[in-house]
């Protein structure tokens, strides 16, 4: 049984109806709506349709949750599954399906498929995550539930007893908050160093030897405003370790809570660490494109053509090429140790290492 | 308890030894067919062996299930099972596992275990998938079957109830389904843009001014045919969501189903995606290598030569070296964009995306 | 309720208090150990803090378990939750948890929280594994436990009966046990052919005609070292296959075992395998790094200027030309597909694959 008849509520029977399931709609005025569902699927009043369900959708908004008391009656030991979602993180003091078990006690209320977008259960689950993520305080409910999802192509996640509600009501309300801080420091610093730069290897010589070295602000100045963004943002993912344990030693002990500030930066390390290891690896990718610019083969070409002229035969600055093949070595060697922690840290290999493994790893 | 004597029945008996499990082999002929099966393991009649067992393993093939009838006494109340495979897709109407609870109804049926390998049960869980996928009416057969599965060192996974079972004994035949057609796909693009790029670059200068330039064939040519391939791939990519979408307005409603071309079309996108990023990767990866070719040394020599014998002292085309330096600089910021898409698309990381984060990155 | 007042007991105190559990902790000697937990945790004599828990964390050591025998009155019935770790692998005949039950057989034993660290549970879940590996012969018990997990911010993972104890035990004490032989394997082969490399690139020059090329070492050395690694390594991956057939040839049957070192040397193919990748992705990235070089560009501008010098106009050899397009052409190709490889030993993209598909694509 579904009761409601907005947009949710219609993928919802499209999807039961394809999966082969027998859907029976509750809406308040079945004749106008009727139209709108897929024709396997029964419309009618809601009293009728809930008396013909064993697990009921609630798929209409918290706000009119009341108005379905008229049907305690009716509802009583049926499963309802809440499918409801809030517009802000927190919105109210309890959780939707919490405030649903309350309202109908003689109910199982189970919390899923709030994380499923209306247009997955349109098209079926092709990409991205097919988690349905359901809780309860009642196991054969949330097992009748997590079948449903099965037979629907979804991947069902027990996620616990109803306290998780609030938890996974929040989910879809997330837009990759960790990675916010993280993202705008990164810019933050790339503007600063980008700057620098630019000042020293453009406006400068300009400005003191009327040179044009404009040219060299897309692929040369970038390049090495990267690695400094890199090397910043390293330090920054291995500072707070050690502020935390100076913090541990100042207060002699280990149970005292950090400060939050400390707290928050302890937490966005792995993001850090990561947009560290994009700039190493952007930086890399930047290197190796040197030599094929035009430029590149032109200012090859000016220093042979002068030597050639001037009768200088060979010039070979054993300093310099010292310094680039130590300079290219170690690069290569830090690049691939980062691409390593960078590995480390997809869920899927993260999840294979035990903490010692994973710890020896950073 | 295992029924049968072939390639599947003896791995499964030698691996249930060897995880410590006592097992009985139930046999038409046990006498002949004892010595294949090790030592540890009892081989006996069929009646006996599955008066001894609890669990009962049918390794026979689903045409012999009747013969298994006249145990239908003795196997009352025992867990079966069913671990067949066919040999097509949805070869008969109701899956294996259905058709051998219909034929045992006082028996419980699971299906599992098919999705191994008789060699990966013979060698352990080392590589590759190692993951059982279950499904049965019964939730405490359904554990029973699941633990043996892991002290076998396998992961069980839970498919739900018996309708899974078609599912289930449909994945071991399958071989990349959603990964031919953009494959063919691809390798037709590549062919076409390669004639294309050939006769421009190597068969055209060759008539016209009989140089020889088949040197380009095997490097140049190639890497100005993958960006093509590479952008007719991500146009095929988002073309068909502008279809779907033009497709609604012109009916007026997002609950008509999709032509089925469109359809099959939609559900590649990914696949498609993929290999537009790994023919990107490609051309980088080419891009890179062209300074370190000899043709390329060959050339840069040749014109400094000319130059210092003509005495031209600079050539520096502010044009050309523009170009090159934004193509360049484009190019790694949509190689870096294409691969935060590619990463997405692991399923342990879009396993840890709600769809809001997951279509804001996309 | 929390028995010992060592630092997993302290660390799991905080948490379970901060996750919103009431918390009662159970020491000899509650006065002086008060001041160690949280305030909001209740600290009293080990009979008392029994008596008001429903589920009790076992956080001493497993020579202590016997001075709990005094509580097994009021502990009849409890859930007993065995977090211990041993010092070595295997280093008890039974697992802590089957000695712990064995102790208290009026008592539910769960195994749990060990693979947890103190500091993980301490400062939260946030990076690396969350996973807590579950197992117990009770189902109730084991799913209680579960959702304590759950609320706890961590993931459990039900590992079936009590006999997995030992197997969860031994997990933290593992470091990539799977990595030391291909490790040391790759470090030996490297030391080799970088010895021989070294002696013809560097030494043999410099003692035959007195020139120092000493500049080679970092990278070009290192740079022809790296496939010759990668070959071995990979052929290391493939020879064990043929061994194993040959074996199963001479003998006539498949289900002799192995013996010894080629069972240990098939089960560290992929990581043999795996580090012959990243000496191949190595490779690629010093020989993209060649033309970047100052030694590069120096003995470059010295050839140009010597033909300028002598008038010599063109050279051009059409072997040495080719020869560097196909070297250049094959490598990427070969990378290519040895990155398709490395890509589906992930684990989630292993999972994800049936084991047909797996064979294909290795």
């Amino acid at each position: 049984g579904v009761l409601g008849s907005g947009d949710f509520a219609r993928s919802l029977a499209v999807r039961l109806v394809c999966s082969g399931f027998r859907v029976v709609v509750g809406s308040r005025n079945p004749k106008r709506k009727a139209s709108l569902f897929p024709a396997a699927a029964e419309v009618t009043f809601q009293a009728e349709a809930v008396k013909k369900a064993d697990v009921i959708f609630v798929a209409i908004f918290r706000e009119h949750y009341s108005t379905l008391c008229d049907l305690a009656d009716v509802l009583v030991g049926k499963i309802l599954v809440d499918v409801s979602n809030n517009t802000e993180v927190n919105h109210h003091k309890e959780s939707n399906a919490e405030y649903l078990a309350s309202l109908f006690p003689a109910c199982t209320v189970v919390k899923g498929f709030n994380v499923i977008s209306a247009w997955t259960l349109q098209s079926g689950a092709r990409d991205g995550n097919k988690q349905v993520l359901i809780c309860s305080n009642n196991q054969e409910a949330k097992r009748t539930v997590a079948e449903i999802a099965q037979v629907m192509g979804f991947t069902p996640v027990d996620m616990g007893c109803m306290s998780s509600a609030c938890e996974i009501e929040n989910i879809p309300l997330r837009l990759l908050p960790a990675w916010k801080i993280p993202i705008f420091l990164a810019l933050g610093l790339f503007l600063c160093f980008f700057t620098y730069n630019l000042i020293r290897q453009v406006i400068h010589p300009y400005i003191r030897e009327q040179k044009n070295k404009l040219y060299k602000i897309p692929i040369e100045v970038v390049n090495t405003t990267l690695p400094c963004v890199s090397y910043v943002m390293l330090s920054l993912v291995y500072l707070p370790g050690v502020l935390a344990a100076c913090s541990q030693l100042y207060y002699g002990t280990k149970y005292r809570r950090f400060p939050d500030w400390l707290d928050q930066w302890l937490q966005h390390r792995k993001q850090i660490g990561l947009l560290s290891f994009f700039c190493a690896a952007l930086h890399a990718v930047y290197s190796l494109c040197l030599p094929m610019r035009r430029s590149h083969r032109y200012l090859l070409i000016e220093t042979a053509v002068k030597q050639a002229v001037e009768k200088k035969m060979t010039i070979w600055v054993e300093e310099e090429v010292w310094r680039m093949e130590i300079y290219i070595s170690v690069g290569i060697i830090a690049l691939g140790l980062l691409s390593l922690l960078a590995i480390t840290s997809l869920p899927s290999i993260a999840n294979s290492l035990n903490w010692r493994e994973f710890s020896f790893i950073q």
